[in-house]
């Protein structure tokens, strides 16, 4: 069930020392941890903290005085991360190896052989699925979408017709690839629908959270680079480009053909108006609404999101308006007091 | 078709009244009520125009002075609920009984005898399902999760592996169970991701709304407790802890780790920082974001969220901002015409 | 593949003009365009820049001057949208003719003779299904529903039961019509869930966002009039009432019984309070949260919002917050030297 301290060390080719050799039962994190548990200790407070905590080992920094058994590593979260992908459930646990009988796969839709296909899987016209790909349940791949190798797309999650993705993207369950983009033209009838034409391209390992939607480009491409991880419920509008290693926390939404550079990373509940352009590593702290292009490197903040100290400032003094009015009160009075002649 | 009003009486154990004991045929809105409806007043103003509705009946406070037939209750909302109970159509017209014969249950998960699948349901290795449980169409109950007894899962919404549902629970459509939370780890290729194999747990009695998307742990549980509501496009993040009998707004969001005490209400597209605390019977107003632990019965509003009425002065003292600006202005044109000895 | 310029022009019933009659092989905005494309310009800065532009052709207003072959048209972008709908992929592509094999439909279910099921397509019993709808896989129509003509449901899109569709309705990956209203009673035990018996009707050619969510009435309608597009991830909550022509961005949310008149627009991420009036035509800014009614042909925006212009002068003075602190404790100086005496 579990694995031998020195094993796990060996596994993961770092020290480990004692007392004891210890069976590691499970991973936890450094407050949640039990007796069986492999823990992981990555500041100060937890260092310190170590003779307190409940655990049959734990991953520190070499030098830290240590009480328990433990594992050294320079980066501990890092040897922690390929620990619990060895106390992960098996893939095949959830995607089982091979085709489902229920998958409906349109015989000119090309699958590399290994491809699992789960329960209902609907795979349509000249679809293309690269090998060791991975679909849940209810996935849905719609006429001459290509998958790369070794995709993961879990229950009913989607990508529309003609949208490509690269290698071991992974989409999670209802996520939407390659809707229409909201492109509409007024007509003397009312609002007539602009025709989405245009496709998405996903780069390499980009993650797309649970019931995020991506939309299609009208005419051309949306797309999102190598690396980028989407949170759940985050909305791409069309003709978007994100570039790599970007990270989108939940929530916020890209309104049409914006450019992120590459490593840009938004908080929660973000949006940002269109055909916008931000510089590669900018910073958005949450709920910010961006208004104007963002150089490189800058981090911002507020609605409109400006430079984050000075947004910061702004905020903090917004909280001190009621003694502002007092005081201006005040030097109201004094000068009024001063013009009737009656000063102190 | 229909009711008498002496039946629902006697069905709800509450007085009726005259005149006349019509049959009621529907239940309707105060404002939406027709002539074969029962509707309920539940305040002041609808009392007082009891005279201008037209209704069969109204559901009404005793001594409230009524010229319809009535139904007597000091809670007239209760009542209506209950009434509304009656005249909502059988679940097995959208629930059929039984289990449809398209629906894939791996055989080694554990049905109830009278659990009802829609078709298309797939339901994975060691999942359990308990008494009288009823899943739509296109529901998903991955490997090793397990529901209580009771539970309602409207259409394409999902369970994934290993998480565990309480009796009672309602999932509305397209809500996801146990998504995998958003963490990462900066490596040398770009973010690497964090194995989520922790599980979500919801207590008896949760409703999630459609869309709404709750990430597994990391490690151990995220949790959300007995009796507590989120309404649609909901995001709870990975190892959140919601309290009991808390009501969630749609579009809000819940990032990593916090925890939520018991009777939280939170207003529509409200955000959260991670790590955070709120205690019992916090109320947060809509759109506001959380930046820093809230005790227990605050009311809070704003980003950064500040007490309620502090918050709300600081709002309306921000569209005053114009007059601050132009009463400064005159007292530095004061001072300085005294500077220059040309005070009046 | 393709087609010849005078053959769109006389399709279009537009002047065309050369050098030579260039074959069309697709169309791209006008920064995106390659050799073979059709391309458009609409403002002044594209007609000025057409000497640059790579294109085979462009679709341009009559008299601007214009060195490559181009089709003549008062409104291009409209000329545009119809070139759109020519090289779009045939709708059967996606949505082919007949039922699949796998949708299943209960035997009480109407549907007219031509519509196309995708498979694992589930219809109700007791649902009606116009001529010329066509439903992509894995879409559920309900008890009860009723779909006009010629809609188009896309995957995994889903019609609660005794829902009504309009014509030409479409419907994106994941959106659901007719979830539970958020109505909740407080009981001795916790919160009493209200049921929600009303439905949903969504007017001739709505187009309702992936993965947006309508919810059905407590009692009565929640309605969504003709022509009006909703964004992805919206949210539309129990008993409220929109007009015709609106457009509603992405990630807005409309609290329950709110009424907003025709040709409303809202930005994206706008809030709305409950029970709220918007007047036809209002604008309402993005990330605004409406609290209060609005008149006809008002703009607004801010949290709460007010008129645009005014929301717009607040949030610019804010910014301006760290002078005027600097400038207020100016005046408190030289008013404090003055009053020792000390005044220059």
């Amino acid at each position: 069930m579990g694995y031998r301290l020195s094993d796990l060390a060996a596994r993961l080719g770092v020290p480990w020392e004692g007392p004891g050799d210890p069976e590691i039962l499970g991973v936890a994190g450094f407050e949640g941890a039990g007796p069986g548990d492999l823990t992981f200790a990555v500041d100060r407070q937890r260092e310190t903290g170590l003779a307190d905590v409940v655990a049959a080992a734990v991953v520190v920094r070499p030098g830290v005085p240590c009480p328990l058994p433990a594992l050294r590593a320079d980066d501990p979260r890092a040897v922690f991360t390929q620990v619990l992908a060895l106390f992960a459930p098996p893939l095949s646990r959830v995607f089982p190896d091979g085709r489902h009988p229920t998958a409906v796969v349109d015989p000119t839709a090309e699958l590399a052989p290994d491809v699992a296909l789960g329960p209902y899987c609907v795979v349509g016209p000249g679809a293309r699925i690269g090998a060791g790909c991975r679909l849940g349940p209810h996935v849905v791949v719609e006429a001459d979408a290509a998958l790369g190798r070794r995709c993961l797309l879990h229950a009913a999650s989607q990508v529309r017709e003609r949208c490509v993705l690269g290698d071991e993207v992974i989409l999670h369950g209802g996520a939407v690839v390659g809707s229409d983009g909201f492109g509409f033209h007024p007509g003397r009838a009312g609002l007539v629908k602009i025709p989405q034409i245009g496709i998405v391209v996903l780069g390499a390992r980009v993650e797309v959270g649970a019931n995020t939607c991506i939309d299609r480009a009208t005419t051309g491409v949306t797309s999102v680079g190598e690396g980028t991880k989407l949170d759940n419920q985050v909305q791409i509008a069309h003709n978007v480009t994100v570039g790599r290693h970007c990270a989108i926390s939940a929530q916020s939404g890209i309104s049409g053909s914006c450019r992120l550079g590459d490593g840009v990373t938004l908080g929660g509940q973000v949006g940002m108006a269109d055909h916008l352009e931000l510089g590669d590593g900018v910073k958005v702290a949450a709920k910010s609404g961006i208004t104007r292009d963002v150089p490189a490197g800058q981090t911002i903040f507020g609605y409109p999101a400006i430079e984050f100290r000075k947004g910061f400032k702004v905020v903090a003094l917004t909280h001190r308006l009621p003694e502002l009015f007092q005081r201006l009160a005040k030097v109201e009075a004094a000068l009024g007091r001063r013009r009737e002649g009656k000063d102190d």
